[in-house]
C-alpha cells in the first residue's frame, strides 16, 4: 500500500509519524443491482442524499486491502450487520447525469461530512455511540442503459495538524500479550459485544490486571481509567491486514481522544483489534499493538482538515467505473433493459402509469398477418410477456416484406405456419416473452361446415379450443382478414367479459376500436355479439371527444347493417387479400396496442363502466391528397365522415 | 389414345368411321409467366377475350400426344412462328375469380367459336386462308398468390352428322409412294411454302403425275382438279404421331370440303403430311395415307355440332391445374410475390399509381433505431430495392423489442453495429433488396471535434462519406435521436436538391415532415439548411389542407428558433434516449414513408414546384385521453396547436 508505506525510519530529530491504511471500497454486484432498482422505481429523478449502510471486518488474508463492503442490503438501514462485522453509515449521492457526477463539489461534500463528525465529537454523541465516527460518502452515477456504474467513495478522516508521533512501532499483539491475556481480551470483548448487542465494537478501551484483560466502552472512560496517571490503551476494531499499519477507522478515534482527553494524555497504547475467523478458527493474535505520543495540540473549535476520497484503480484521484453488462446473464440483461425503457416513462412523463397492468396483460392475437405482427411487436415494446397467436395460414413469399415477424427462409418448402413462426420469432427477439402459436381455423358464419363426421368434429374442436384460449387471456385482438371471422371470437369474448380490440384495414383507411360490454353481467349473444343496438340515440349525438360509458359502446357488428357472411367467395385477386398502403398495418397495429394500454390505465379498468374511446376510423388521406387522383373512396370524405 | 382407339374392325353392315386424335394442350412455363405479367400490368380486372397464338408441328416421337404449344410469345400476334410449325389463333378467356372460371358457360363458348368457323367456311374466307380453321379457346384463372394456374383448352371441331366412312385404313405414305414421289412431294411442298411465305401449309391439295407430285392451295381447287372425275387428294399438316389416326386439324378441313365440294366428291384420298426433322434429318415418309368415302350429306345452313373441350389428366371433362410455385426459384418467387401485392393497388384503387417511381427510389436512412427500422420495413413493403443505413451505435439489449430489425442474438458480445445488422436483416427478409450499412458518425454542431490530427482527419472523412452517400441516393430520411445530427445532412441534401423526409419522436407526439427546396437552383447554406425564413407570411395563413408550393416549405430548423447545439450533455436517463409510447415509432416511421410515396407520385415530382404537404405534427393524445392524468404537454393542445 503506497499510501501507508511512507517513511519507515524516523528522521533524526523527530519521531516517525503514524500512518494509516485507507479503506478500499468493495461495492458488490448486489449493491449495483439494488441501486438500479431504487433508481428506477423509487428515486427516479430524485438526487437528494440517501442513507446507506456498509460494514468492515478483518477477514481477508494478510496484505490485502482493508475493505469497506456495500452489498445488496446497503439500502436497508434495518438490515442486520453480518457477524463480527462493524457497521458504517454512509450517504449516497446518486446523480442523474454523468456531467453532474463529474462536476459534483467533492471538497464541499467532504468538509460537510467532516463538520458533522466534528460536531458529533464535540457534542459527546460520538463518545456515546462511537460507530458514528464510521461515516462514508458515496457519489455515484448509474448508466443504466449500458450497465456502467461510475462511483467515488470517501471515508472522511479528520486530521491532527501535526500528525501523530509513533513512540513504539507496531508489533504483533502476541509479542506483548501472553496467550492467557489474549484469551482474556477476547472473552472480555465478546462479553461486552453481547451485552451491548453489537456484532463488533468499533472503538473501546482496554486495561490489564496481570493476566486479566478488561474492556469497556469509550463513554465509561472516567470509570475505567479513574487514575489520570494510569496507562491508557485505546482499541479500534481494525479492518487492516498489514502488520505495520493501522487501518483508517483509528484516525477519527484519535481526533476524538485528542479533543476529549488530550489534556490528560501523554503516551497512549493502541491496540488494533483484528478479529478473524478463518477455516473455522477464531483468531485475534495477529492484532497489532503500538504506542503513540499524544499530540499536545489544543484543537480549536474549528473542524480540523479532513481527507478521504478514494484513489481509483490507477492510483490517482478520480472516479472508478464498473461495467456490469459483461458479467450479467444476457437474458436477464435483456429483461432488465426492456424494463428500464418502460420505467423511464414513469419518471417524468406519466408518473401515474401503472406498468404492471400492461406487463401482466395476457394477450390473444387472432390473426398473425400484417396486423398481428405489428400488434405483437408493439406489445413487446410495452413489455407484455404473454402473447398468443392464432392463425391457420402458412407464410407465403409476399409476407415477409409486410409482416414484420417473418423472413424469406420461413417461406421455403411451402411456408411455415404463421402462428408457430410468429411465436418463435418473439422468443428470438426477446427470450423473456412467453409466446405461443396455435395453427387453427376459426369457424365462420357463411362458411358452412360440410356435414361429414370428420369436419363436424374438427369444427367442434376449433370452437372449444377458441373458447378455451379466450378464457385464458385478458385481451382479445381481432386482426383477421375477413369480417366474418371476427364474429365468433367477438361473441365468446363478450360472454366472458374480455376486452376486445378490433383492427381492420382498407386501402388507406383503417378502423381500430374497442368493443363495449353490456352493463348487466349475463350472457346474451346474437348477430351483434355485444347486443348493443347500433346507432342508438346516445351514440348518434356524441363526438369522439366526449366520454361515452363503456356499456354503451357497440362492437364491430353493431356498427354495420350487414350480417356476417362469406366475403371470400367470388373475389378477384385484388379483393382476395387486403390491398393496403404498406404503412397502414403498422399504424393501425400500433394504435390498437396504444388503445389497449390507455384503457388498461383507466382507474375503473374495462370491466365495469368508464368513459373512454370507442372507435378509430382514420385514414392516411392527408398523405393521399398529393396523389394526382385521390381514390374515389377518399374524395368524398370529410372529417365527420371519418369519425362516424 | 382412348378417344381414337375405338372400333378398329368395321361392323359387318358398314364401313368403319374415321377417328381423330385430339390436341393435347402444351402450355409452357413461359406462357404462364407472360400471362402473369399481362394480368398484373395490362389486363388487371379486364375479363374481355384476348387474341393469343399457338402452334403445332410433328416433332415428337411416335405414340406421343399431338401437342398444341403455347409459349412466352403467345400474346404477341406478330411474333414469328417457329420453322416447320403451323400457327393456330386462339381466344383467351382469363377470369378474375375461380368461381367465374368454374361457372363459365363452356357450351356457349364452343358454339360461338364453331359458328365463327362455320361462317368462315360458308363465306369462302377459310378457303382463301385455311389457317383460320385452326381456332382454339383457352379459359384460364391465374391464382397469382399461389402460382397456381387453372385452365381448360378447347380446339373446336365441327362434326359431320354421320361421321366419315373409312374406305382404306391409314398406312404409311412410304407403302404407297415411291421414294422419288416422296422426295417430289417434299420439294413441291417446300416450294409452295416458300412462295407463300409460310412456315407450314396447314391444308393443301396433292396430285400425282407418275413420279412427279404436285401441290397447290385449297383456293386453287378448280385449276388443280379441272376434271371432276379426277382423283382428289386432300392434305393436312398433321401434328399426330399415331400411325393409325389423323390428328384433329383434319376435322374442320373435311367439313369445309363437304360444304364446298361435297357434291362432286365420292372417294377422296387423304394424306396426313407429317414433317419432322430429327437429329438433323428431314423426314416426311412417316406421313399416313388413307381413303375416305365422302359423306353425301347436304349440310344445312345451320352450323354443325362441334366438340373440342379437352379432357383433364384424369381423363374426365374438367379443368387442369399447374402449380408453378414448386418449380420456381424461391428468390424469384419472392420477388414476383412482392411485386404482385404492389401491383394489385393499381388495379382498382389507384390506377394512376406509378410504382416504378417508388420501387426505383434510392433511400438513405440516417439512423437505424426505432424510426430507422420502421421506415426500412415500410419501404420494403412498398418494394423499394435500394436502402442504405447510417448509424454509429451498437445494438443493446433494450433495442430488439422496439427496433423491428434486431433480435436478442444481435446484442450478445457487446452488440453488432446497427447499420450493418439492419442491412443484413433486410436481406434475410427479402433477398431481392439491395441493402447496405455504414457504421459511421455524423459530425454535429455543438459537438466539437478535438483538434488532434486523428480526430480531425476522421471528421473530414465522415463529412466526405456522408456527402457521397447523399449524392448517391434520391431520398434522405432523417431518423436520428438528436436534433443537431439532422443539421449537416439537411444542409448537404438541400445543396444537392434531394428530397428530405424528417421524422422525430416525443413521448406521445411526433413530427413527420418533408423539407422544402428553394426555387432558384443555387446552393445556399446557413443555419437553416434550406434558407427559407420560418414563419413567413405565406406559411402563417395556410392550413394543412391548402396547397403550399414546395419552394415555400421550410426545413426542420426553419420551424424552430433554437440553433442546433449539443442536446446530449447533462441529460438524465430518461432524457438520454427518446422515451416514447412504444407504438409511436411505427406510426411515425410508416407515415414518413407514406409521405415520401405520395410526394413521388405528384406529377411535378419533388424537384420543382408543387402543392403538397409540409408537416405532420400529430399525437396519440386521443388515446392518451383515457389516461387518468394526461401528461401536461397534451392538456393544452387543441387541433390547431397540433398542426402548427
Amino acid at each position: 500500500m503506497a499510501q501507508a508505506a511512507g517513511r519507515q525510519s524516523p528522521p533524526a530529530a523527530e519521531l516517525p509519524k503514524l500512518q494509516f491504511v485507507p479503506f478500499s471500497s468493495a461495492l458488490d454486484a448486489g449493491f449495483w443491482h439494488e441501486l438500479t432498482q431504487k433508481k428506477l422505481n423509487e428515486y427516479k429523478l430524485d438526487e437528494s442524499p440517501k442513507m446507506i449502510k456498509g460494514y468492515y471486518y478483518n477477514g481477508d488474508p494478510a496484505g490485502m486491502p482493508a475493505r469497506l463492503t456495500l452489498e445488496f442490503s446497503a439500502f436497508d438501514m434495518n438490515a442486520p450487520t453480518p457477524a463480527h462485522c462493524c457497521p458504517a453509515v454512509g450517504t449516497l449521492y446518486n446523480t442523474n447525469t454523468l456531467e453532474s457526477f463529474k462536476s459534483c463539489d467533492k471538497k464541499f461534500l467532504l468538509e460537510q461530512a467532516a463538520n458533522e463528525i466534528w460536531d458529533l465529537i464535540k457534542s459527546g454523541d460520538a463518545i456515546e455511540n462511537p460507530v458514528l465516527l464510521n461515516r462514508f460518502l458515496l457519489l455515484t452515477f448509474a448508466d443504466l442503459k449500458r450497465y456502467r456504474f461510475y462511483y467515488w467513495f470517501c471515508y472522511p478522516a479528520l486530521c491532527l495538524p501535526e500528525g501523530i508521533p509513533l513512540v513504539q512501532q507496531p508489533v504483533c499483539l502476541a509479542t506483548r500479550f501472553s496467550l492467557i491475556q489474549i484469551q482474556s481480551l477476547q472473552s472480555a470483548y465478546d462479553e461486552l459485544c453481547q451485552k451491548e448487542g453489537l456484532t463488533a465494537l468499533p472503538y473501546f478501551l482496554i486495561k490489564c490486571h496481570d493476566d486479566s484483560v478488561l474492556v469497556s466502552l469509550l463513554k465509561n472512560w472516567d470509570d475505567f481509567f479513574p487514575d489520570p496517571k494510569q496507562k491508557v490503551t485505546l482499541a479500534v476494531y481494525d479492518p487492516c491486514n498489514f502488520a505495520q499499519y493501522p487501518g483508517w477507522p483509528l484516525r477519527n478515534l484519535l481526533v476524538l481522544a485528542t479533543q476529549q482527553w488530550g489534556n490528560r494524555l501523554h503516551i497512549v497504547e493502541v491496540i488494533c483489534f483484528r478479529d478473524r475467523t478463518m477455516q473455522g478458527a477464531r483468531d485475534i493474535s495477529h492484532s497489532i499493538i503500538f504506542e503513540i505520543k499524544f499530540p499536545q495540540v489544543m484543537l480549536s473549535l474549528d473542524c480540523p482538515k479532513a481527507v478521504g476520497w478514494e484513489k481509483n484503480q490507477k492510483g490517482s484521484m478520480g472516479p472508478r467505473m464498473v461495467n456490469l453488462s459483461e458479467c450479467m446473464d444476457p437474458k436477464r440483461l435483456a429483461e432488465s433493459s426492456v424494463d428500464l425503457n418502460l420505467k423511464l416513462m414513469c419518471w417524468r412523463l406519466v408518473p401515474t402509469l401503472d406498468l404492471e397492468k400492461v406487463v401482466s396483460a395476457k394477450c390473444l392475437l387472432l390473426g398473425a398477418g400484417t396486423l398481428g405482427c405489428s400488434v405483437a411487436r408493439t406489445l413487446m415494446g410495452w413489455g407484455v410477456r404473454k402473447i398468443t397467436f392464432v392463425d391457420n395460414a402458412k407464410i407465403s413469399y409476399s409476407n415477409p416484406v409486410r409482416q414484420p415477424l417473418y423472413e424469406f427462409e420461413d417461406c421455403l418448402g411451402g411456408g411455415k405456419s404463421k402462428a408457430l413462426a410468429a411465436a418463435d420469432r418473439l422468443q428470438k427477439i426477446f427470450p423473456g416473452v412467453n409466446a405461443e402459436g396455435f395453427n387453427m381455423s376459426i369457424p365462420m358464419p357463411g362458411h358452412p361446415v360440410n356435414f361429414s363426421e370428420v369436419t363436424m368434429e374438427q369444427a367442434r374442436k376449433d370452437v372449444a379450443q377458441l373458447e378455451n384460449l379466450i378464457e385464458m387471456h385478458d385481451i382479445i385482438f381481432l386482426l383477421m382478414d375477413t369480417r366474418e371471422s371476427r364474429w365468433l371470437p367477438a361473441v365468446i369474448a363478450a360472454s366472458k367479459r374480455k376486452l376486445v380490440i378490433n383492427a381492420a384495414l382498407g386501402f388507406d383507411t383503417f378502423v381500430v376500436m374497442r368493443h363495449g360490454l353490456k352493463r348487466p353481467k349475463h350472457q346474451e349473444v346474437g348477430d351483434s355479439p355485444c347486443n348493443n343496438p347500433a346507432g342508438s340515440a346516445d351514440l348518434l349525438g356524441s363526438s369522439l371527444f366526449s366520454n361515452i360509458p363503456g356499456y354503451k359502446l357497440g362492437c364491430y357488428f353493431c356498427n354495420d347493417v350487414v350480417a356476417p357472411g362469406d366475403s371470400t367467395r367470388d373475389r378477384t385477386l385484388d379483393q382476395q387479400c387486403t390491398v393496403s398502403r404498406p404503412g397502414l398495418a403498422m399504424i393501425a397495429g400500433a394504435l390498437a396496442v396504444e388503445l389497449m394500454v390507455s384503457i388498461l390505465q383507466h382507474p375503473e379498468g374495462f370491466e365495469v363502466f368508464y368513459p373512454g374511446l370507442i372507435m378509430f376510423f382514420l385514414s392516411v388521406w392527408l398523405l393521399t391528397s398529393v396523389l394526382p387522383v385521390p381514390p374515389k373512396s377518399l374524395t368524398s370524405m370529410n372529417e365527420k365522415d371519418l369519425l362516424f
